[in-house]
């Protein structure tokens, strides 16, 4: 088979690390054999090391659209009231998911280069007291921005409102603890920033979740779909609803394994340097940042804004064939090209590739910009 | 990680090829690297070439029960009239969900040894002439039977009625032609027959599947279940509806490429003489096969019946911690033990494993078995 | 690339483990990064820790035919007196390149069926005071025997004489203990017991190795070939005499952690049921043991003698064409075929496929044997 | 196992292609399986065309200095004369090598940072016509200087002198043409240029060579390090002088296979164009290179003259503590750093990495250089 290019730095799936391969290469094994079983939970036991939460963990064997859909079918009762934290597409298209299913949806927006403003949510939550759930993107990755779902948790918490974050591009990157904040369903993924897997949906599920679930008489059950058959067919009768994708799970293993051992925390300065180094890069080659300043800015992903004249998607794809690295476009959102600095390629020096090949590839199609500042700041900043 | 049992002959997911493994350990990229497309598309094209149809190729990102309930909910439209052929659990299974969708359903049975008369199946046919959707499974791998679905796909289309099977258990180990037997769908996986990855739904959709999609209005759309956003995003504007699991599909790439180099006939007399010389085994230890008979038998499993005084699940347990081979147990059809033999396991001597660990655990719990009785019929088939 | 036979039972390089496999698939690094150094001194510790030895750990990067002729040219100063222990075509060998360094050898022999008697090495040693050396073999492979070390090293060492020992086709597999069995310097591999890689030489050297290659003026240095090097480069210098095999490097450490995590005796008595277990089937079908009794034949290969109507070499190719196992001829002793069962295929149930493929093959040839029957008795042994 | 650095881009071993890793994940076979013989010998015909070569290809089982040690041995006839070639320490090696084995050597030499005058060699060459062998590196990793074999061969040719090069640090990268060129025994390593296996020695030996070798009565036959053995017992005779690295050999084949689809061209180009953007980085961000000029400067490894108020070693400690890239050090030569772009770590970027973690360990270290104008002048380099 034909080589992929030589640096992946797209937004995810991105770069996996040798010790997710090394889990992907393991001999599969039935699902009920003992050892997976019991390998099986471990990793649920991983990830709820990895929130710090006392929540349910439930692996849904999808790629986070499964987990997020699942989540919001069990959630999203017919006739109830919802907010919707709406800053960028992934957010807006939980709301729409919402009104699919007939919910009442209240949207709280910004722009899609910030976030919104506690207050505005304040006030909806005031405004509608039959407001039941309230949903947020925690990393809007096609923007790279963030929102703050820790104030946002506490705010909801004090109006009896259950949580759901979409956390894919965030989960393991940066901090999201959902006991302590208040976050009564989170959905991440693996093959963002924990550099693994991509078909498993990775949910905390608090018990305030489960109680919105078991009011809801169209939550899904005998359904891939369904949240509730993890509780009722896995978690109390030990049998899988369908078999998990059994290397995607030993390549999550092996990540997370490797994540817990050097520390969370670890991984979350690592990403946030990276970040600050992609940000440094990007304003110090001349380009402005897509996202409206360093605080709404994800840890993740960086995105930048290109200058009209040239087309982010072409310059992605001459950057791609030029020099054999893949980043990523612009999701819809706008001219713009992303970084990511996610998993393995929050590891520093995969920050000054991206950067290097974005200028000159800028420079090669006429726009100018100083690759050399950009990277020289990129520098400077994980050498503080 | 500790590691698993030393054979894996359970019915799926089962011990995989060194061809797919290497297919997992390939660096990951971005689904939209261009690379990753023409793969991707490639896959599809040889998924084809395996069934040899010009029917649509899809592959839904999600183990066969995903697809399974998504063509179900697909071809299932509110008040059409049904006939499910019912020889073992996934075939009771698939009228269940029909029924869930409000559709009519008539059964047609056998006991879970055997398989449906097609002269039934033609009655209940010409008894209901609104009847616009036959399912069948083709091996139900719970019993180690399989039903003549090229019989079926016939009758079925003299009838203009649409076909929908479930080839989990038998894609690319068994003959299944899906343009020239009439089976308007079918859907596959590769953890089995094929020795590849779980988390990917094999689908041939043909034409008058998708005429009877588009005339059901509660065909999900915008779902993690939905066929059609396959159509309508991907097929026609190449974009995924959600990220495909990327190393699973270079697995997948990689055990077609094999197969299809070897030749898919290749595969299917494999899969048969492994079958037929697990069959001599059981019978030749002094056991007797669970099907009916020889003609009704699965060529990718082979089920034994346990005799009563020894539970078969804790056989299974017992072979598995003494011999560190794996098993399959009863599967909720009966006090019987399962052999796969499939894909990397349909490989002639792994069957003796299998043959010497049963005979060998029954033994060990009291029950007189000819050990090497068994093991020299089937090693004589093999030779054969 | 093609792939291999289904099943490799050779006498090695034979069949690795998964773990091995995960190790030869890390990331090269530069041999001087710290990381790679801290490793390798890590395996030598492992070596040690294998061998309850407190000699040198000495890892030289050749297959194990390195490690022996870097000793001999080590130890073999011309005009010294040395005695071998000839039971096998090894250990006729080691006295040959003796005599090629210009060393005086006195051989003791037997067939090489069985091993030389104690007493007869007794009285060589008593007649020549001036033999400083003693060779032996462990495991002659090439004819499924083996050879008392520990009582030849303990009788050497009343007589102040040095021991060399071949210990590849042994180490890992078969209790060797350097210091309390007196045997000076040893030369293991890793691609037989250990399931491991093929180049590199496991060596311990004890003190009263040390010496008498210091009295040897003709021990070469500055030469691929030079075990002085390792000592004065190495272990003083911390400088590589040349650049260590990296890969086989990872996967030696891999399967080192995997059998001390395990327990080495575990590692002994799986060798030593795997032999018992392939002795019974052996003789089960009807066929003789190369090797004179029980008590001569070894831990990590059995060989069988094989009638004379029948090539062993060609039955060997019928084998791997017919049925993918893949086991060794005669290796120039005799009309044998040699099972592995060493480190992976040391597990349980892989005998039963070098038996049942050996008896059909045999069968094929028109060779009456009771492949059941020896089926049967391994399965019996096993489940001992 | 802890991971190592982030990028590897020393001068060897250095990182490997996924294609190497996929080679080496590939399940050990025995040596004589029919299989693994005929891809040993499709591995000689791929290294055949590599080169462009009649001559007979042998794949000695060591890391390069044992080839190269073997040469030496077989073509070093005591008391013959020799020119070597010495512009850096492998050169000087070689002579001294030479001198042990009691041939008469005449060096012509040039500073560590240049290379010799042809006509000087020529001098020599007619000064003494008894000489019948020349030795000459190719690539002296060490300095990052080549030296220019073609003409030395030519002139060599004319003189009737054999030839033999070091081609360790070219093989696969530079152009290397043994019969046009008159180079009659070539010793490379594949994990070099090649970005394979660190333990085979590549070795192109002609009639010429053959005929010096079958004249030298003390070239090595039954040793490891005899290369007659290969041309007597594997060439002649199908049986292994020892077995090979088995899992080695099939990384070789693989990232050969690849190397040859590419064209051989295209790795040669893209070698010179990594060097090319590295040595434009070097003298751009303010740096000397190490060698001369140009023209001598190697296309697989770039050495920069480091101020002497920073030792070479501590930096490239630093910046593999601090940036996680592991670069060389001086290697005897002097007060320089050197990064490696050979293989895998000659893809465009990887040149940028390293360049920039160069650039910023020094600034760490209080040496002003220019970061981002070292980068800069690369990418333009790499734009062109």
């Amino acid at each position: 088979m034909r080589r992929g290019p030589d640096f992946t730095l797209s937004t995810g799936p991105t770069t996996v690390s040798p010790t997710a391969l090394s889990g992907f290469g393991r001999p599969v094994t039935y699902h009920y054999d003992p050892g997976f079983i019991e390998l099986f939970r471990q990793v649920e036991r991983d990830v709820a090391t990895l929130l710090d939460t006392s929540h349910d963990v439930v692996l849904m064997p999808g790629e986070a659209a499964l987990g997020l859909e699942a989540a919001m079918r069990a959630l999203g009762r017919p006739g109830a009231h919802a907010l919707a934290v709406v800053s960028g597409p992934y957010g807006a298209s939980m709301a729409d998911e919402l009104r699919e299913l007939s919910v009442e949806v209240t949207e709280v927006r910004s722009a899609y280069t910030g976030t919104v403003r506690i207050e505005d949510v304040a006030a909806a939550l005031e405004k509608d007291p039959d407001i039941e759930l309230l949903t947020v993107v925690h990393c809007e990755s096609a923007a790279g921005t963030s929102n703050d779902v820790e104030a946002l948790g506490r705010l909801a918490r004090e109006h009896d409102v259950v949580v759901l974050v979409d956390a894919v591009a965030s989960m393991g990157g940066t901090p999201l603890f959902p006991d302590e904040w208040g976050l009564d369903l989170c959905v991440g993924g693996a093959q963002k920033c924990l550099g693994g897997p991509v078909p498993l949906s990775l949910m905390s599920v608090g018990p305030r979740a489960w109680q919105l679930i078991d009011a809801n008489p169209t939550a899904p059950t005998g359904s891939f779909l369904s949240l509730l058959d993890y509780r009722t067919k896995w978690k109390q009768g030990g049998r899988f609803p369908s078999a998990p994708p059994i290397s995607d799970v030993y390549a999550l293993a092996a990540v997370l394994e490797e994540v817990l051992e050097d520390g969370v925390a670890t991984s979350f300065e690592r990403h946030a340097r990276a970040a600050r180094a992609c940000r440094a890069g990007v304003t110090g080659m001349g380009l402005d940042l897509w996202a409206d300043d360093e605080h709404v800015a994800a840890d993740s992903v960086t995105a930048a804004a290109i200058p009209d004249s040239v087309d982010a998607d072409e310059l992605v794809a001459h950057i791609r064939g030029r020099y054999q690295v893949m980043l990523s476009g612009g999701g819809g959102v706008g001219n713009l090209v992303r970084i990511g600095h996610m998993g393995e390629t929050s590891r520093g020096m995969y920050v000054v590739v991206g950067l290097a090949s974005l200028g000159q590839g800028l420079r090669d199609l006429g726009v100018e910009v100083d690759v050399g500042g950009g990277v020289d700041a990129a520098m400077a900043t994980l050498a503080g």
